[in-house]
């Protein structure tokens, strides 16, 4: 996301009573690697490959979870956790199937890649909160 | 959800060796409830009270719901509980949400509605793949 | 959707000067159909089909498009009538692909149904709101 | 977009016949403009100001954009032509509800900037597809 609209952001974020000790950059980090999930699996889906239909519920999930993460205000820490886990579940559901094709297809292999990296930013941002919930 | 297609979509997902025991007429409930939801909480965002950060994350998750439960060859009984659980936890945050404007704003009272019908449908499902996973 | 919330949201909506005029049972008609719409395209893109990518953009432009009716606090006629013709064009484009399916599979059939009804629908709304801009 | 799935999917896209004149340089910039408007409208609907409902909308409308244009296989050039009608209108009626609390917000200003910056690039590729239809 851009930068000066993340800072805008973030200064509205850390109002909330919830919020004040949540890490903007990692949020930041995470919800671009959310952005560049919906793509990837967006495009890969178009392959019509056994993968597809992971890649079209992991694209609805990853854009919700971005969604989330930009309206922190409709959100709590113990929901966000439990949003983290189902995307998390998902990115690594739609990865193990890409990296079946990774071999023939370099949309898939970039599309596992995406879903990686979104886990792992996912999976930060989950074990931040637990430390603080 | 229209009772002709739901047949013909149970058709195509009772051939799914990990789908063959699931409860067609359960979860077309669920569906119908997520896409009520989605609907009720679309609206109630509209009326700019506490409760609409909530709402529209409620309804994104919803429909994110509903169509991971249509596209259940991207899907696997874990993922699926995963999803579950992140829908009831939303779900139960915006109907508590609403449930305080309940008294002043007839359309939070139904959207309150709406989640707590959601929420309870998921929650079936859930129990029911529980027991069978 | 269901006719309490109808009535609920009809009532907030009577209140903005570009609406008065709105017939809300037809409104209420367009909304169903383009949520009825959304669902046979997420179903009938699951089967994998030449259809599937037109099925995945339709499902897409319909949910948008349902929101946006609920939603006209954010909306003018010009745009509302563009949508309209947008969602038209995709409803048609997606019917044609799942036409030349429709005799070997029961889905595509329904789907272009659900795309005639719901192109039918948002024609009826566009000439409405035509007839009063 | 990721360079390197981008120069993937355009390999995808040139081998369909009414694609292969298409500048992939100008759609690639297209639909990162639709997915930070997204982000920035999605954002500034949080500050529950006038503008928030078309900011839902818009989020809403780039959304479905830019994965129409990832999607192009089920897009013929009249179709994403109207699409692209369509949410240059949203765009720019959003752009003006944000531009009245420019002076006051931060957020609604660079969300101004991130609809009209969609605006021009949406406008830029239809005049493009006009040219070649």
């Amino acid at each position: 996301m851009d930068a000066m609209m993340m800072g805008a952001m973030s200064k509205d974020m850390m109002s909330m009573p919830d919020m004040a000790d949540m890490d903007m950059a990692m949020m930041q980090e995470c919800m671009d690697a959310c952005s560049a999930c919906e793509q990837a699996c967006t495009i890969c889906s178009m392959q019509m490959m056994s993968c597809a239909p992971a890649c079209m519920n992991c694209a609805d999930m990853c854009n919700t979870m971005m969604r989330a993460m930009m309206r922190m205000q409709g959100m709590t820490k113990p929901v966000m956790m439990s949003m983290l886990d189902a995307c998390i579940a998902m990115c690594q559901m739609c990865m193990d199937a890409c990296m079946e094709h990774a071999d023939h297809s370099e949309i898939c292999k970039m599309c596992a890649q995406s879903c990686k990296a979104c886990m792992d930013a996912c999976s930060k941002m989950r074990d931040a909160m637990m430390a603080t919930a």
